[in-house]
């Protein structure tokens, strides 16, 4: 695979990361992942938008960021990935310096990695619907950041695995945040509820790009908080993230969502996702 | 500089890490740093005992930390670093492998580095004190672990560089913690005073020497919560570390802690401290 190190196209195998990576010593840098459809990046505005915020959180210096959805673009060309689906995973650090806590000199620049990985669309669990647990959210209080810090979502998400079941759902003070690597929403009587942003969440696009569906199909959505016992009395529940678009939970814990089954609002939610992103 | 990289010894310059390694992607790793006083590590053994307890906390399955002390003595000899002091820097990640949360397949290996670097005494700080600032501890909910996930320690160290102070003190829920690379502790009427372990706070080893010191010196000492209030009643106050050993501090939030004078406590144990290290 090509992939796009600090201003260069090379093999994957090729890239070298300094140990004194602040990514690597500090978790010192922040990421995106695109979905590209038949060679076109979605919602790549969005994704580049959020990827500017997450900079200025770390007040990481990178002027670069409109070069960003070319070199996606090119990467996806260059790889034969134009036929099909693809992810793209970006990632900036504050670059290589002895290690120290504090900031480095300005003169040290960012580093930049762009790689691309043929996405397979995860049609058994769109179509069956997976098994979600819930899991106590010890992650720190800035996930609003999408930045390389996410020990806590690995260790959610191994522990998922290993009770079988597909993510981890966050609870923090009571209230379902979202899951390690998707956001999360229910349905009562017809109504999309999703928990509202906030520094203790990412805001996904996927996410936004549902929010936007609802209003343009007159499907009443509300933005608000989840409790623990609300998700149970949910009549259906849904994941949304760049990858995975839209994959309905079934159960919670091991208890049924509604009636177990997949529900009509998700597979319609499904499907408008799906014409959106030109896949279908 | 010779360091030592997954088994082999060989130039800074040389090492090359995946940009799949899970330290980079993920802050999916941990590490150690000891002081090396004229060839001799200081006490080795509650290093890797830590780094031990942070690998089984993360369930990185390394086998070899019997190894890593006579690597660290092979990189002091190797640098011609055992007339002075040096720092080892110790990182175990969990392998390199293609992204995905989860863990990967057994088969990959954790990925080893150890790197020595020559230190300089903070002697200046140590006998003047420095200035700290209170922070909002945004840390996740597992400190007590020495992981890459140091996000939230940059942030804070880098506000309080630029508000003129050497340390910030993170405070969570009305209680001052430690510091971003550091533990705190303070002195009220001739008692030691320092935060008692907790999931929100790293066991620091010069901490737990410290604390050797008080008992073998009949100096009363109390491992007890600290509120913020209390922190500007102290008499003395003072950070430990690895590196720094002890460093007083004089000033929070440029108020005055005591006198504003380095405290008598605080002198004798950089003294016994010193001494114990074998440095003076």
């Amino acid at each position: 695979m090509i992939v796009y190190y600090n201003g260069t196209y090379m093999e994957e195998s090729e890239v070298c990361f300094s140990p004194n990576d602040r990514g690597l010593l500090f978790a010192d840098g922040v990421y995106e992942v695109i979905h590209s459809y038949r060679g076109s990046l979605f919602r790549p505005e969005e994704h580049l938008a959020r990827l500017s915020r997450s900079l200025d959180a770390l007040r990481i210096r990178f002027t670069e960021i409109d070069s960003i959805g070319r070199v996606c673009r090119e990467l996806v060309a260059r790889n034969d990935l134009a036929s099909g689906e693809a992810l793209l995973y970006l990632q900036i650090t504050r670059g290589a310096y002895p290690r120290s806590h504090a900031f480095p000199p300005e003169s040290v620049r960012p580093t930049v990695y762009v790689s691309p990985e043929e996405f397979q669309p995860r049609t058994a669990e769109a179509e069956r619907g997976v098994g979600a647990v819930l899991a106590s959210d010890t992650r720190w209080a800035r996930c609003d950041v999408k930045s390389l810090s996410l020990l806590a979502n690995v260790l959610a998400l191994q522990e998922a695995k290993e009770r079988g079941a597909w993510e981890a759902l966050f609870v923090r003070d009571g209230l379902v945040i979202e899951g390690t690597r998707s956001n999360v929403a229910g349905v009562a009587g017809g109504r999309f509820v999703t928990p509202p942003e906030s520094n203790y969440m990412l805001s996904g696009v996927t996410r936004l790009v549902v929010l936007e569906l609802c209003r343009d199909l007159s499907i009443p959505a509300e933005e608000r908080q989840i409790s623990e016992a609300e998700l149970f009395r949910f009549d259906e529940l849904m994941l949304m993230g760049t990858g995975s678009e839209i994959i309905p939970i079934t159960s919670v814990n091991e208890r049924k969502i509604g009636s177990g089954a997949v529900g009509q609002l998700t597979r319609r939610l499904q499907r408008e996702l799906r014409a959106a992103t030109g896949a279908s």
